[in-house]
């Protein structure tokens, strides 16, 4: 692969600025006049409004509902369940006034929903026959960040945050399962993106949660990221805001509940996993647009008719495809495509039509064919099409699989930790090894792994659970 | 039409509370704790959820995209255009703090988001060639109100939000009827509500707009309901905000400017046009659920079979259909499903099995009719529902166009106001003979009409301007 974009830093000279630099160049955001605040440009929407889709479908067939609560909670409200207040009110902003009069109370704007739909559950849930409930929002949330990042850490950000309540411990447990498994398969699906999944440890969960499940992914720098969450609260919220039912046997029960949340968050890992210097890389299936084609020739009215048809083609076997008429030199439009991670390229020119086919370039790969212009170049592109989404996922794959090590000691450790990736250690459980350990090598516990006898690799002591640590965004 | 449900008020009794009530009981929606704050309950978002659908789906085929711009403005980005910051500022709920810090510079919840849009645009548009940009969002906007209303008048309310620049007058003003037709069909075909059309008077007009184009309804107790708004900005925005560009002849130029928005306020219209004093009555078009299958002795498996399958021939035919089998006898299933206002009830028991029909109510005029239980039956549902969609728009109709009144004076003006609907008058143009119009009647100017000579009601001075009043909510 030769660089040929100048406008982006490299990867190799620093990785950072070579995401920013990405995500302006390839117009997926902006800068606002509000620092933490981005503009989603269409671009960048379009990506989110096709994770929209897949997920909202997934939501519904699995029995969620769509629902809209408050932007603003009053701040008594967040103080009522002790750990969640603790974690979310130093993020949170706070409004104090309302059309020129200060307010008796101070509104925060929601930095996630648990206390809303808690107050909400509490009043309408009376029997079993109410339960379960399971809703959905699609909204944005402040929290108010120091040190902020397009997509992946922003005073405001995009997501969809659920809660359900359940009858029975065993169903709310199964429902935070099933949930990560959505999101793992989105990813997989949709994103092209491996996922390694597992329990949060008590440090890192969600705060009001009994358990916090996670989804974490590889970036091409090594480090990783928290991708998407499932939280199982148990009767923790129930308790603390009194959402009771009568039971089957009319006694009084508190609910079990959950919480997930996956966020534009996953716009950042997208570019992360699978972008090269020349830009943007989408997988075709959440490419706003999967093909575009480019004419050779535009002035030429056979080129331009040719181009027409094929688009015309392509549309019918479902692929979102566009035509580049700009007035640009093919070769800048080229750079363009290429920055913008569309999938694949069709030139045509009048030679093409002479020789009735098309040249086709892989965005993936770099890789050219040439097609025929007949009949079968629909379902001959959409195979191809899938044929990518499936290689971009199987080498992100590799890529995750060669970056999963194991160490035995610190020091190892240490070293397994500079390569990137995932290391599997051997942990006590106790809050104060998981911390040396962060405080030593600026790594963090991602989530646990499966049991095997062992000794702590920071106190030495007996233990059967193993940990991911990582370098995370 | 009996009254059978003691749960909501009758409208002769108190058309207000009548309103509350149904808002309450058919579960559209419930109040939170803060005021004029309300959670959009599944049933109510299912009904919003259609109208994005319809509108999004209109924006994008006439070349719109979706972006999504931040939720705080600086307070000082706000003032830059003058109209403007006069409309908007005494609504601004305000953001003092940020992660219990005391902000530099106040943040102002959108109320609307001309500025940011305009500060956007004048960041990332060059040339010509940049134009038009066609932007939408969806999103929720915050207006402290001193007395709200579900979904009429709310201190947060859902929107779409269209901000478009483009290169000449002509194509933004084109823009700006083009935007104001779709929301008018949108209301024809989806709603079943007829629509006057027409400019808003200097007085009544968006704070920095040249031109308001208003659509208005008639509810059923008389009033009139502002339920749509386009306007035409001219290049006032695009030379506070210096949003400007090469034009083909390499001269700079300032950008034409649109924006238009419709809300969840249309959900309050489709209440207050259709619905009765047993509930809500819904257009099959924008229904969540279309046709609600009630079986009559559930405890026999052949109902629940033979329930099964129509439901299933329903889907095919691409019916929004459900099975009510919860633990409640018929009757009281009837009334949940008139407060609910599905379109159709199919009724099938183990008689209508033997016989091979079933019983249908119509929710829109009570009427009941046998159909066969056979492989015609998806279609004739199909039918009817189309026929129910047309006969509510035309019930709508007459009555909208049967409180259409001229009024040649003063108190023919105020006679004609209590009969309920829009007063057609001759007015001179001058805000001192509207606001004396305004603080007699409670009456305002809705939108001007086409042009007669005549003499102003109000002051007797010449003119050929028109206009319609109405008392509003």
């Amino acid at each position: 692969m030769i660089k040929k974009n100048d406008a982006i830093t490299a990867r190799k000279v620093d990785f950072s600025r070579w995401y920013t630099d990405l995500c302006l160049k390839a117009e997926l955001m902006d800068y606002s006049s509000v620092k933490g605040f981005i503009i989603y440009r269409p671009y960048g929407y379009a990506i989110w409004e096709n994770i929209q889709k897949y997920l909202d479908d997934e939501f519904k067939k699995t029995g969620h509902q769509n629902v809209y609560m408050p932007l603003l909670i009053p701040e008594s409200l967040l103080k009522k369940e002790a750990d969640h207040v603790l974690g979310f009110a130093p993020e949170c902003a706070v409004v104090t006034k309302g059309g020129y009069e200060n307010l008796e109370e101070n509104l925060l704007i929601r930095p996630t929903s648990e206390t809303l739909f808690c107050e909400h559950y509490a009043k309408v849930v009376k029997s079993y026959r109410d339960l379960p409930k399971k809703y959905n929002q699609w909204c944005s949330v402040v929290r108010w960040e120091k040190t902020t990042r397009p997509f992946l850490r922003g005073s405001e950000f995009l997501w969809q945050e659920g809660h359900t309540i359940h009858e029975t411990e065993k169903e709310a447990r199964k429902e935070t399962l099933d949930m990560l498994e959505i999101y793992k398969n989105m990813a997989k699906d949709l994103l092209a993106i491996p996922m390694i999944t597992g329990k949060k440890t008590e440090k890192e969960k969600f705060a009001g949660a009994i358990e916090t499940y996670t989804m974490e992914s590889l970036m091409q720098d090594g480090k990783v990221l928290q991708s998407g969450t499932s939280h199982y609260f148990g009767q923790g919220f129930a308790k603390a805001f009194n959402i009771s039912f009568l039971d089957k046997e009319n006694k009084q029960q508190y609910v079990y509940q959950t919480s997930w949340g996956a966020s534009t968050r996953l716009i950042g890992a997208t570019i992360m996993v699978h972008s090269d210097d020349n830009g943007l890389i989408l997988p075709p299936k959440v490419a706003p647009i999967q093909v575009i084609i480019i004419p050779i020739k535009q002035e030429d009215d056979e080129v331009i008719k040719k181009t027409n048809q094929v688009k015309l083609a392509l549309e019918k076997e479902g692929i979102r495809v566009s035509i580049d008429t700009s007035i640009k030199s093919p070769g800048f439009k080229f750079n363009e495509a290429e920055m913008k991670g569309i999938p694949l390229r069709i030139e045509i020119g009048p030679k093409d039509i002479l020789n009735n086919k098309c040249v086709v370039v892989k965005r993936f790969d770099y890789q050219k064919k040439e097609l025929p212009l007949n009949e079968n170049l629909a379902s001959e592109v959409s195979n191809l099409l899938d044929d990518i989404q499936d290689k971009m996922y199987q080498k992100a794959k590799d890529n995750l699989d060669s970056h999963i090590y194991e160490a035995s000691s610190l020091d190892d450790l240490e070293n397994k930790l500079k390569l990137g990736g995932f290391v599997k250690v051997a942990w006590c459980g106790d809050l104060k090894c998981e911390e040396e350990i962060k405080d030593k090598y600026q790594a963090t516990t991602r989530c646990l792994c499966e049991d095997k006898k062992s000794k702590c690799i920071c106190c030495g002591k007996k233990t059967t659970t193993q940990v991911y640590i990582g370098k995370a965004y």
